[in-house]
């Protein structure tokens, strides 16, 4: 494994993107994380099973993958979970997201592009860091109402799901307490690597860390400035020009405005279009470099109605699809032909 | 009336700006076409009573024209209508565009502006073919989700109202087999005097066929990446930097999103904005060149409740109003003048 | 307070930009204006609780202002008030804004920004000119679906709150009947030092005037045509370019959207986006120059259900809060510190 994760890793960056597109159109490996602990508003732990009901796997199929659906994570449940600090369940956090890592390893090590369905976005430990386990060099895309860097010592709330980024992060090492938990993993990632789309609700300690480290974010505000076109751009420059690498993309469904993704625990007005979601994914793809992704936030207890509820997830699958090659142009096979007409009927030869 | 055709489009096209919009300012006929055997969804053949009980017609008066409301055509039912290939009711179809393709070569003829209201998107058959008879060099802009290209060979669904463009490309003329219902007609729009704007969802027959004659088109994803603005001016360029000529507007409702057009057969995901599709009307109107519009695939039978029939009404005679000049910034006559104030009462002289 | 108002306005435009955000930092002022005789639908007095109660002083608080609530005006009621000409109540809205006009006055003069909750738009009447008592140089941002420059002679309706910038405007002097009410105020803006945003419903004498006046105005057209970023360039430009000097943003909540301020009297299609109100508002806050601003037009008797005024008030908080510094980046205070990750925990130093 050791050996076939690297490999998998050099072979998206190396290759020409014709090729690139041929390797990703082998195969996606779909995991489930129905996992609620990094936040406290239960029923987020069933959103892998909603994003599946509204047609996933169906979707992915139909884009040519071979889909190797993984089914949904076991996570063990630690009874004894004090606070630590101001810091809740992270045992039960730290745990979940050591299993996830392994899975992550395991799966982009075998060659797939991995899909992580949450589950809250403290997950994103674990996702990220079992990824950068296999590609050490690669970069972060966090698409998200809220930069979740809050360090565990300055977090408003003590929730763990506003905290990932910090986890991964080595410029703040000395910032992070030793939780309990969390002994297994090191943080991994530059701050450079990392670019955030979709801000709108920055507690104050992460303005501070966004201004500190010179993060490259952009905020609702950037958006309408510079339009999504231009800030992809700029994203996608911020990350690749020096070097093709492999993406992650941690996608937080709160990334979209409350009036298209209702069910989710902490909603911001003034999020993302469907048009906006769907061009960042877009543009993430026809890179050929996405690796894996995480789709976060689907809470199917929080949908004011079952029509509330199924948008959401049915925004998900949009987002997750076209992620990994769903247009809105519309696509056709190389060697396809129109036949002519002859009144014996032909077929459409593909 | 062969003669009469003719002139008034070349009126339309010669005359200075101010001049035509003198022109316009005289009539426009309003003509309804309640069909619905292109597609396999009841409803849409009440399209026209519900455009017009949204108050077209007052509408249209209040922009100082000479409405001619022509009423509602009367199509022949087929009964004995077999499939042709997978092609449902071509003779049905064919009868039905057979008739619109006359009324709107006599209207136009008469120096009419003219419009269509649908039905669904199969009557632009008839309705182009019939503009084409007055106007040849006609060009096209076609607004929508669909492309409505496919070959009735490559048609994945078998619907007419998805191929009524393929009826009328000259360069798709040895695609097309002998449909029963359509020996009346024959294609006369070359690919280059089309374009299309809003699409989103393309088979990938159509797809080929809009690579392979380099047809211009504009999806929402092109339109996300310019903005509505470019995407006009692009889309008058390549009409109309060569000469000024007639324009027929094809406009199928389910160019806008579905949250704004919900009663609709085939709606789509990340839609035109009400303001989008205002400002491709408002642009259209002020080249001062269109000559006939369709609005087509209003179905009151597929909303969710009554308010979202009327919305959707709503919507289909403010584009009507916004094609044939109805401003947002407001406007004035040339000789108004704002009255004094003198204690006696005078009226605003206009 | 002759002395102290021109003080306090001279301090705003003549301190640099971080001493100003320190002036700024000192006080606001709220006060409410339950009056609705300037147009024809009650409920639309009942504006400033609605917005209150969906926290607007909290709101403010939170942004480290010294919030006064100066609770609501008391009007009287003038039972004999017969229409002047077509003009309905002019009496009772005379002399409701000359009230509000002294009680602007003395609030600016006594240094604090100044919040007015309407009330329906004729209030602007009483609003700007008190704020032009202390400051007569300012410049005036109106905010609007619509122009509201009728004047008596001229207007369609004859309701007051489609007329007020006409009683401001001096160039509209000689046009301006001496209607009953209004003989306390002369007009005292240049038409110059007045830009519109949002306007997409304006009638024909205002479109005369508009044009003949050279007004600066940009449509929801022109938003489409050019983004909102460069509108509030040029708009800032047109201003402020020549001189710093106090702005009154006069905001009606009718320039969004219908779908997210559904609660107001005369809604027009194809408003303002959310992201776009704000937008203007973060760059209105980003002069330093914000003097004051009137919210007005929020009808709690006019949504559909509780939702919807609930969200039309809340609209409205959000754009008051937003034009005094709340933003959507993210801040933090200058001598914040991330603590180090010691066990003893230590709280986060600001």
């Amino acid at each position: 494994m050791a050996l076939r994760g690297p490999v998998s890793c050099l072979l998206r960056t190396l290759l020409s993107r014709s090729q690139k597109q041929q390797i990703r159109a082998q195969s996606v490996a779909v995991l489930g994380a129905p996992f609620s602990r990094g936040q406290k508003r239960r029923g987020v732990e069933h959103g892998p099973k909603v994003i599946r009901d509204a047609g996933l796997i169906e979707r992915l199929s139909g884009l040519d993958y071979s889909v190797h659906d993984f089914g949904d994570l076991n996570f063990p449940h630690i009874e004894k979970d004090e606070p630590y600090m101001e810091v809740k369940f992270p045992r039960n956090v730290g745990a979940a997201n050591k299993i996830l890592s392994g899975a992550v390893s395991r799966a982009i090590g075998a060659g797939h592009t991995f899909v992580m369905l949450g589950g809250d976005h403290s997950l994103a430990i674990g996702s990220v860091s079992g990824h950068a386990q296999q590609c050490p060099d690669l970069c972060l895309v966090w698409v998200d109402a809220h930069a979740d860097i809050n360090t565990p010592v300055i977090s408003p709330s003590g929730n763990l799901h506003g905290q990932p980024v910090a986890f991964m992060l080595k410029e703040l090492q000395s910032k992070m307490p030793s939780l309990p938990g969390f002994s297994w993993m090191k943080p991994f990632l530059s701050s450079r690597d990392l670019v955030y789309i979709g801000l709108r609700d920055v507690d104050p300690g992460e303005h501070h860390i966004l201004k500190d480290l010179g993060i490259q974010y952009f905020t609702m505000r950037d958006i309408d400035r510079l339009g999504i076109q231009r800030v992809m751009e700029a994203t996608l420059d911020h990350l690749l020009a020096r070097k093709q690498r492999p993406i992650h993309l941690s996608f937080d469904i709160d990334a979209f405005d409350p009036s298209l993704a209702p069910a989710t625990g902490t909603p911001v007005n003034g999020g993302l279009t469907y048009r906006e979601g769907i061009y960042i994914t877009e543009e993430i793809h026809n890179t050929g470099l996405l690796s894996a992704m995480d789709l976060v936030e689907v809470n199917p207890m929080l949908g004011a109605n079952p029509e509330a509820v199924e948008a959401t997830a049915s925004l998900a699958v949009d987002v997750i699809a076209s992620s990994l090659g769903q247009t809105r142009e519309g696509a056709h096979g190389s060697n396809m032909e129109i036949p002519s007409a002859k009144d014996d009927t032909e077929q459409l030869c593909l």
